[in-house]
């Protein structure tokens, strides 16, 4: 056993993350690069700016991390960030390249104030019902609001050559987690124990979790999203984990199973089924398919095999700086997969009350196929 | 120094909290409890029911928690929860005072089969306009939308005599934390490095932090929101920090100075205003008053003391579920503060470049005025 592991750490061929250290923003320049292409999208559209308003949105536009603040972008005057008492001199080191001006506690004049002659204008649909409300109170000069989610998701769907560095980064300090969590685990630990080394050592690699880990002992697997309990590991049975860590701001996520003792014929079976889907999606899957195409190819094995009622869930979701992105391979997904898209791979097989089997890895699309990013062995893993 | 640190924990007496168990809800009836309350808060309002769509909604009235799902609650047929293949099962086994069906993977028909005969329907404005849109379109029969935001923030606000207990526990859990931490506080250790007790510390002693933890080193504590980085903690200077742990569903918040060496004079001054205009506001607020009125008392003294421009933030915000809820203390409150609510009082004065003090407590509303839930000494610690 320890020596499997060993050589599981080795094959990585890992330095140790930086640990313990700060999220970097890019340069000034990538987020310029952003910005011009949003500013064209607005354009293509007719509109005189948009305002951004969600945390994501304006944390890739600037590189600033903030959980308040507005950003308007002008398609002729460029961007002005509005932000309060409480950011505002972050915000002016962080951003040379955007005008900061403080927004005085609770009032939100000063975003209308910097919004001069547009006629039509952009915005999130992505936020509250009542902040949109009170935005369009704000500025009701604006005769035509338009929702520029497609144009923003569109954007940061392909991932740009700064982003796939920092994406691979991110996964390759899941990997090297995985690696160390694996050295770590024995039976008996609980659920909750497990949690808490892949959340612990998510901080050291990275800068924590990029989603609440899942770990399900035995037949605790079934249940998806199993919330981690106190279960123990079994002596002998399965142990399904879903982690993933949040590094510079860029998410990764990976889901293997791994057996206590001898696993059962039935186990070994489903998990064959389940590696065998997730192989031939990566193999077969090119960029120009739509993401209901990409599905298919794994939900098309699982049913083969009897399953098909057993995988509830999608193949995939795009990931970036959030955990959950679009496109995804989905039954109902009929965008087409592009180069420089970062996808999950991720078929399942779940038996209520018996077992459950997820095989997840992160893929860059590339311009004739995939590259599977994730580098952690898919094979069962028998401890 | 470690003297008054060993006092200081003494003067505590607190257990070692439960460490690392996954986070408990309550009883059922509790919850029960809590649905009846919006149930007949909709019948007032003439509503046929209610589409609880946002995460912390759902869990405060179930106890369940997931990133998915829908509660319709049915004025006459009482809740139904629909959601997805993830996490059914598990719903089903936490719910069973409520009906739990099942949404197949991305079609959303299910909501609109339990609502039968809807014609006037309450919803979350929290929730995205793209979200509410897509509502709208699923649920057409629905004639008359109306926001039921304000009443279930209202209910929230004023916390039942169980969450009063796990708000104890939580904010008792952070004490313990501060307590641990300020032992393992150094002069050369970053920003960055503090953080990190913090957060591996809001882990073992909760379930994780309430929100990012701030950490200020010397004059960085101007930066009422600052980032953790690498400056370092100075041999001789002040260190803010401003820290939370969940436990069990619910937010704890404290935020504290300490010196390490003598502090200037300068500081001393600014410390001991700030603390005095804590302790006149938890001294004065009675219930009756409106947030504005007991954000006057605390800002009334930093301005009659001359620092009124460099407090720039509210006086407080309620605490509950969520890190941030309402009421606050705030210029701009006018909603009225009642025995029950959680809230907390945190003046600060803020002097670029050159230093920063907040003081922040969590307090319980009496009816007769408040009891302070947060027991770490507010005096400033020189270490």
């Amino acid at each position: 056993m320890t020596s499997l592991i060993l050589t599981f750490q080795r094959c990585f061929k890992m330095k140790d993350p930086n640990s313990s250290a700060p999220p970097r923003s890019m340069d000034s320049a990538e987020y310029g690069r952003r910005l011009r292409v949003l500013v064209a999208a607005l354009r293509r559209r007719g509109l005189d700016g948009a305002v951004i308003t969600e945390d994501v949105s304006r944390l890739y536009y600037t590189g600033f991390a903030s959980t308040a603040g507005t950003l308007l972008v002008d398609v002729a005057e460029g961007p002005v960030f509005v932000v309060d008492f409480r950011y505002i001199l972050m915000a002016r080191k962080a951003m040379p390249f955007a005008k900061c001006v403080l927004q005085k506690s609770g009032d939100p004049s000063q975003v209308a104030r910097h919004v001069r002659g547009w006629r039509k204008a952009g915005y999130e649909a992505r936020q509250s019902v009542s902040a949109y409300e009170e935005l369009r109170k704000r500025l009701d000069k604006v005769e035509v609001w338009e929702a520029v989610d497609d144009a923003i998701a569109s954007q940061r769907a392909v991932k740009s050559a700064a982003e796939q560095k920092a994406l691979r980064r991110a996964i390759a300090a899941n990997d090297h987690l995985y690696a160390r969590v694996l050295g770590q685990l024995s039976p008996g630990m609980t659920e909750w124990d497990v949690r808490g080394l892949f959340r612990r050592g998510a901080d050291e690699v990275g800068q924590g979790e990029a989603f609440a880990t899942i770990v399900c002992a035995g037949a605790n697997g079934a249940e998806c999203h199993h919330e981690p309990d106190l279960t123990p590991i079994p002596a002998r049975g399965p142990v399904l984990m879903d982690f993933g860590v949040i590094l510079d701001h860029y998410c990764s996520d990976m889901t293997r199973c791994v057996c206590f003792g001898r696993p059962t014929a039935l186990y070994r079976k489903i998990h064959g089924i389940v590696l065998e889907a997730n192989r031939r999606a990566i193999a077969k899957l090119r960029p120009g398919m739509t993401g209901e195409e990409v599905d298919a190819i794994a939900r098309r094995h699982i049913a083969k095999a009897g399953y098909g009622d057993a995988f509830g869930h999608s193949l995939g979701h795009s990931v970036g700086m959030e955990i959950h992105e679009g496109p995804n391979f989905s039954p109902r997904e009929s965008r087409v997969i592009k180069p420089g898209m970062v996808v999950t791979v991720e078929p399942g097989i779940y038996l209520p009350g018996r077992l459950g089997v997820r095989i997840e890895d992160v893929v860059l699309v590339t311009r004739t196929g995939c590259e599977c990013l994730s580098r952690s062995p898919r094979d069962l893993v028998v401890l």
